[in-house]
């Protein structure tokens, strides 16, 4: 499955369109608390829950849609672009998104303590964190490979919903019910489950040090989705657009530096956009807006709801894709999708009263 | 899982070891309800538990040690005896075993009302019927495998979970929990990905015929284990051995007519026990063990327990044959296992309050 092989380089993330529509329903429900602090508070909690389910609904789309093009590129042929300037690419237009929204709520509202763009040393100290984690944990990418194949490799990657679901656990101090912790174990075998083909067995033949490299960077990727969760999380009342901008501000220079250690030569010879095609353009943008779903789904939601989003959004993409390239369903398949389905329940049957 | 292949014929049935074993502790039970009368109840509630614990983990262990002894006798060559025979062999053990049982119960307590094994009309009548429905059952698999394969046969086979609890909500009017409903799909995606192999996905090509008869058998044997558990647990005082006695005669019955239409030739020319080794006659004691544990678990526990009991035999069993035959396990026999542990906790956990 090798559409999720650009999942992991936007874990942390605001776009003009929905941005805006976000912030929109952010004043609605403003306004709604002060009608709800009289009526007993279910009007804001039930906006509140739109507005989760909004983001959550935007993640799983884009995400599936993000997969598909990433299918649909590699069909058109290899990638002649530089990774590292498109990931670039996606940092800048992620950064100019949450500007332009800010703009458009600054016209609006008026710049005040929250949504204004200057910060302190205080606050700003910690956004590099999570892109610095995403960094090394791509550097560790390149050794894996000398332990596991490609597909091995996307099936230890479900390592990830284990370590986020322990790390948020450990990190936030949220606390999940056992039934949710059991449909977390489920949603891991599911996906899993779902992506067996006849060679998956040879991951069980992966060496010590390649399972120790696969959690280590499970739990670097769960370490950063958490980390960026407290981090927005920490000033509820701050604009969300603005810590978007720090965020990816500092994912703009992380990727700058990887464009110089990784393809400096290619880009000095072909230029910066070589290769580019109105498909980059779109998985660009795609990538941007995905991006930005993330960051809402971590504000308005959590890293739970991430993980169960983007798992489902893996199911949706191979359901798409039997009709867009003819892929076929495997029994594995639909047993995964199964418990997958199930684990989805199971969380919201299974919430602590 | 060639294992699976003899399961179906022992879903009825006692024993004069297991089943004096049992009968003293329900003996243990009836003083120990007078003591419990006065003081609230628990203990009779823990002697319940003990004795479903124990038959429980009686029909775990000779479910898993069958389908090895299976294993074991394929590997010593092909099957030389008839089939037909040693089903035979199975039932008229059973009903041996049910009388010494018996006997051993008239010699202390003598006979009465509820041991006594004269019966009705009114109560035998029923007692056909399980066994008929096995045989109408056995008779379509032999059509089946115009439709799917072997290995495919196997895969549909673990219909028979979802049936078994479709059934036993209609049949016996009980109740699951949503959660508990959840945790038996869990067994039933869970068993079928623990079975996946390289040649699985050819169940998806099954025609239609295929799958119709494939739900008809499931509902068939999921309706003859339902109406056995309603059978015995409609007199719940009735000495378990007496029901025993009466629904292994008609087994003998059926049986012997099944000799008669499939081999009578063999039997008529060979003699009726033909290829009869050490290892024959250790399977005809196993079957007889396990399906008397079947009938204890219908008696003291229900359909649903034996489902679950059976289907960790069956991940028991692939576990044991590691170690005795060299087998190897599959990824999917890993997150297939996971998924039957996660349904038995969900089970447990789901109960009903």
């Amino acid at each position: 499955m090798e559409y999720r092989k650009l999942k992991d380089q936007e874990d942390e993330e605001e776009a003009a369109v929905g941005g805006n529509a976000i912030e929109s329903l952010r004043g609605k429900a403003h306004s709604l608390s002060n009608v709800a602090a009289l009526g007993g508070g279910t009007a804001i909690e039930r906006s509140k829950w739109k507005r989760k389910s909004i983001v959550t609904f935007a993640l799983t789309v884009l995400t599936s849609s993000q997969a598909i093009l990433i299918v649909w590129s590699k069909r058109a042929g290899k990638y002649e672009y530089s990774v590292t300037t498109a990931n670039f690419m996606v940092e800048t237009l992620k950064c100019a998104l949450s500007v332009a929204a800010l703009s458009g709520i600054w016209r609006n509202e008026g710049v005040t303590e929250d949504n204004r763009l200057s910060t302190t040393l205080n606050e700003v100290i910690v956004y590099p964190i999570p892109a610095a984690l995403y960094l090394v944990k791509n550097l560790l990418q390149y050794y894996i490979f000398a332990y596991v194949d490609a597909p091995g490799y996307q099936i230890l990657k479900n390592l990830n919903i284990i370590s986020t679901g322990v790390l948020y656990r450990i990190i936030l101090k949220k606390k999940l019910s056992e039934i949710q912790w059991a449909a977390f174990i489920l949603l891991c075998a599911g996906c899993t489950t779902a992506q067996l083909n006849s060679n998956s067995d040879r991951v069980l033949q992966t060496p010590f040090q390649g399972w120790m490299m696969a959690i280590v960077m499970a739990l670097l990727s769960g370490f950063a989705g958490v980390y960026t969760e407290a981090i927005i999380k920490k000033r509820p009342s701050r604009n969300i657009n603005v810590q978007n901008f720090w965020l990816y501000v500092f994912g703009m220079i992380f990727n700058a530096i990887a464009i110089l250690v990784q393809d400096f030569d290619a880009v000095m010879n072909k230029g910066f956009f070589h290769g580019y095609t109105i498909i980059t353009v779109l998985m660009i943008l795609n990538h941007a807006l995905s991006g930005i779903a993330v960051s809402m789904v971590m504000k308005y939601a959590d890293n739970i709801v991430k993980v169960y989003s983007t798992s489902v959004a893996m199911l949706l993409t191979a359901v798409v894709s039997v009709f867009l390239f003819g892929f076929n369903l495997s029994l594995a398949f639909f047993l995964g999708s199964t418990v997958v389905s199930v684990a989805v329940y199971l969380h919201s049957a299974g919430k602590l009263r």
